[in-house]
């Protein structure tokens, strides 16, 4: 009998058993991992590199003179550097002999995940809180000899702009006198806020630069603005390299406390690695006369969770992590890019939006500034699902917000065949309600530069997900309170070697990975919590607020503009709607994060708006328990919804809907 | 006959030859130059390093075969360790067997220079720009969830002190959580301005301290002073460890020039490293619960003249050097500590006072702001002296200022028994008109734990020289063109070995080098040069401001309180002046670095006075040479000196003086 090993691929998660003697990248293969290996394992190109977490270094292992991998090769001696960091392999060639946890960096990601944070069109005056200023200086000579070069560049902005009181920022003063040489006494000045010089450059520049960014619990994405015509030039984005630490923002919370000194320390830098990394990526094709290639970007807004949000910037976690759950600081900041260790113009300012409550952070104040609610007569709720579900309900009169533990089941994670937005994925589904037969959709190229001609399925995404279990309630395949209905005729409807019913979504042969891709009573359950922990915040936040309905219904977050309207009302993840009342509006929370970049009188109105909203805490609230359990039904237990049932009743589904 | 080598002792350029073979150590003492020996050349206590600056390392010596210096020692080898840097030997162990330039540390510098820059009392009412509030803050509870922790500081310093829009430095944030829990909600704030937050630290603190600093071209000095009582409570001194790269101004700024990209980056290093020296040794009895011994102060005034101002900066000082002379910038600076890398409290600003022109620098605003010229209806002259000579002159009407090249002799440099303000210098010299025997005094004991109960003499001191030089002029040795007078009968007028005069002030006896120690036609010339440029600066000045005669006279600088005000006059360093309407202030640009910090009106003053006072140019003035020739005479070729003749009257003097 050949002996299996247990595999555990970070940051995806993915896990499970091969054969004694495969190589990492085959284990890699085989579990739906993709790893860039561009020489085709030929052991030459250096692309592969991973990352042993666990397993190979382990003391009883080395010990015992077992090691879980094969020796270090030829080929990893010359790939691998020692600024590479321990425990580097190249995955083509290291074997596996034990159990092991394998890390895949960012750069050795062959399938990148689609950027379904991609940036949408803004409508929004444009007013940016960095703005250039061209300037002619008088130049010296015997007889104007007592006024400095920085009295010269601010005499000319003043004169010429009318921005008076400028301050400058120290590492402007250091080049200064050669850069104002250099341009032959032509400059211009980088202004921040109208307040502080914080870039001088010879001559005449135009191009100006910002970058707006959202930082997810798993997703990071750097939208590239031109300030001067507002468009996005590019986006980056990266999985979060926090993700190792722990996969949610309580296990991060954990990991910070558990490790005194250095847990938050090591977090930090990996997100400040990462948004380097980021910013690397996202300037290449910018031309740039600068020390470094993020020199060219003088602003920079970010969005993120409370927890995010203190990791990033240095701060104990702990406090929000317990009650009463007080944060550090809740207004917005503005923070020099050096003090960061951010690889932008280091005299420039981070501004880190505002954040609500303990549980409620930037995203949801970004959400908040894009959606802009408070505007509003119609009593609208705002979704936003991304690792944690947050909502925002309310008009000009009122809004509420709060935050729901969904757990990660919305983005593919303790789903069975759950996995990112990646080539492979499915994304959609249908069932045939007689056949019981579906039909899906795989999401396909992920890159310009991998040409793969057809992609066979691997697992399912969030969209995915949602839409099957959608389609099987439809197709009457589970019943209202989740469970399988069995004896429907069809060979997909089945039980697994414990006994438990699933449902084959995919046969083997259609798949890259050789089993069946099945939905599980398990993942239906993983749904129902999650949905369930979503509508009964929204059922709270209505009866705080005093109504019985909704007039608008907002679908935000990672895969918000992926989302079928009509599965997640099936589902019951938030009350009955005017289904052309739904709208999935995509990253919202890094539309505002783009919005403060390019509008400072966002940046005033995240703060007002910020500390206005009413934070609702649901987790308390006795009706919370029973609410829960009502809405854990598909689409409830008790409340009714006329226009779900309209509609299924257009698209003749057999399953009965309370009006 | 036994070989000889040169050596030269850095900072003080002592230099002389010894005997092959001799210890670094005994050199030193045969020079005079102070190295801290505390085992008594056991070799054990490894406190005599120096570092060998020119010889040891040549390249040609290594490839000739010939070292230097003996070969490293098993007690240099136990002593020196890596830290110390390349170069270093222990003193009392290395031979010299060739010429060396040796740099003495300042930790390895026994008897210290005497502090002539003491601080004296001021008069001024305290409006720190630094200031601490306590605050007992509402403690966080369910009830009150929704407020962080940097709000509740915030709210309450509004409350209770009515201090809006208060920011905070990030640092600040950083920690906040854990002080404001470890104070149990009971925190001083230091705020800036009233307008940043630099420090939380947890309960009740009063005490707040601050830094003037005075950083001069030889010698740099550090005033701790309590912000609460304005008292300083300790002063420390070094020489400035930039004198290895150039003894004055224009020599610093060619060694950065002809060493491109490293050349001024050295010399800032070399400054910050001194006054972080500084600041570690002047707060080392201050009770500290910080992160380290300097994070007691929250806020450093800092003066200098304009190429230290530029170097210690990091800016370029090549403008600076060369026509038109523009200085990087003019105003007063706030730059944070931690951009400088000045180990106080990181989140306090460095206020860096204005400069008024390319050579006229932040010490001599400091001058101004000390002495106010500005404020009086006499007209005032006020002579600051140091390694350059910096004129002040006018009245509330006009004050004009200038700049004159007197060189270091005022110093005791170039001057051939010539030394710094240490133990064994002649500080004061009378000479018998009769008989031409002198009487001197020796400054004694530096510090309190060097228990020497008798001083000789090794040298003489800046004050040392004008009294010996006036003392000479009034007894005859030396007539108004400051040529010697020979055959005056005594042996103490002679003639050294190249035939050239000189006055015997102590015989070998007397002092402790074993040498005669001689006034030489040299020194008188040296010292006619300096004061001759003096002279003709005020002249100029005064013509300017179209005046003949001066109602004040003010000396400052670092010898400016033991300068005798007499022998100043009598050797005409000024123009002829009622000898009670003469002052010694001591060092008045560091009174004008202390009264910055200790009240913030002070630093507006400086900024508008610094720009209201007229720089004229007296180098490129016609007049100047012809001012200058005449100026070399003792006290001058044609002006009328009617107190002085009146003043030398009085004391019997032969020398007769036009009045």
């Amino acid at each position: 009998m050949i002996k299996k090993h247990k595999v555990i691929f970070q940051p995806s998660g993915s896990r499970g058993e091969v054969e004694d003697g495969k190589t990492i990248l085959e284990a890699a293969q085989s579990l739906g991992v993709d790893i860039e290996a561009l020489c085709g394992n030929k052991k030459v190109c250096g692309k592969c590199k991973v990352r042993i977490e666990e397993g190979y270094f382990e003391k009883d292992n080395i010990e015992s003179g077992m090691a879980h991998l094969s020796p270090l090769s030829e080929a990893e001696k010359k790939h691998i550097k020692p600024e590479d960091g321990p425990g580097i392999r190249l995955s083509c060639t290291a074997e596996i002999h034990g159990d092991v946890k394998v890390f895949v960096p960012e750069r050795s990601r062959a399938g990148k995940q689609v950027v379904r944070k991609a940036a949408k069109e803004l409508t929004i005056k444009l007013d940016p809180a960095v703005k250039k200023y061209n300037v002619a200086l008088a130049k010296p000579s015997l007889h104007d000899m007592t006024t400095g070069d920085w009295e010269r560049v601010l005499t000319s902005l003043e004169e010429n702009y009318g921005l008076k009181g400028l301050t400058f920022d120290y590492l402007v003063l250091k080049d200064l006198q050669d850069i104002l040489r250099k341009g032959e006494w032509n400059a211009t000045a980088t202004v921040w806020m109208d307040k502080e010089i914080i870039k001088v450059e010879p001559g005449f520049v135009e191009a100006s630069y910002g970058l707006a960014v959202d930082i997810g619990t798993t997703t990071c994405v750097g939208y590239l603005t031109d300030l001067n015509t507002g468009k996005v030039v590019n986006t980056e984005s990266i999985m979060n390299p926090q993700v190792p630490y722990g996969e949610d923002v309580m296990s991060r919370i954990t990991y910070a406390m558990s490790n005194p000194g250095v847990g938050l320390e090591t977090m930090q830098k990996a997100i400040i690695a990462g948004l380097n990394e980021i910013i690397e990526r996202v300037v290449l094709e910018i031309k740039n006369d600068g020390p470094h290639p993020g020199y060219v970007i003088d602003d920079l807004t970010i969005v993120f969770n409370t927890a995010m949000h203190h990791i990033f910037l240095g701060l104990n976690p702990e406090y929000i992590g317990r009650s009463p759950f007080i944060p550090a600081v809740q207004s917005s900041l503005d923070i020099k890019a050096r003090d960061l260790g951010l690889k932008i113009n280091p005299a420039s300012y981070i501004h880190v939006l505002p954040i609500e409550a303990g549980f409620v952070g930037a995203d949801n104040v970004g959400v908040l500034i894009a959606e802009e609610p408070y505007n509003q007569d119609e009593m609208v709720l705002i979704i936003d699902i991304g690792t944690n579900g947050e909502l925002l309900m309310g008009n000009r009169t009122k809004v509420c917000s709060t935050s729901c533990a969904t757990g990660p089941a919305f983005e593919g994670a303790q789903i069975k065949f759950g996995m990112r937005a990646a080539p492979g994925a499915i994304e959609t589904v249908e069932i045939d309600p007689e056949t019981k037969e579906p039909r899906y959709k795989v999401i396909g190229k992920a890159d310009w530069h991998t040409h793969i001609a057809e992609v066979k399925a691997k697992g399912l995404c969030g969209s995915g997900i949602i839409g099957v279990v959608a389609e099987m309630f439809k197709a009457g395949i589970i019943d209202k309170s989740g469970r399988f209905v069995m004896d429907l005729g069809t060979p997909r409807v089945r039980k697994d070697a414990d006994g438990k019913p699933e449902y084959v979504l995919a046969w083997a042969a259609e798949t890259s990975i050789g089993h069946d891709i099945t939905i599980t009573q398990g993942d239906v359950r993983a749904l129902q919590l999650a949905k369930g922990a979503l509508y009964a915040g929204a059922k709270l936040m209505m009866k705080r607020l005093g109504i019985t309905k909704l007039d608008r219904v907002i679908l935000a977050g990672a895969f918000g503009s992926h989302i079928d309207k009509v599965a997640s009302m099936t589902l019951g993840m938030f009350p009955d709607c005017p289904i052309d009342m739904v709208y999935a509006v995509g990253n919202a929370a890094g539309d505002g994060s783009r919005m403060a970049l390019l509008n400072r009188g966002k940046r005033i109105e995240a703060n007002e708006k910020a500390r206005w909203v009413e934070f609702v805490e649901i987790a308390t609230d006795p009706a919370f328990e029973k609410e829960f359990m009502q809405a854990m039904h598909i689409p409830h237990m008790k409340d009714k919804f006329p226009n779900l049932k309209a509609l299924l009743e257009k698209q003749k589904s057999p399953v009965e809907i309370k009006a």
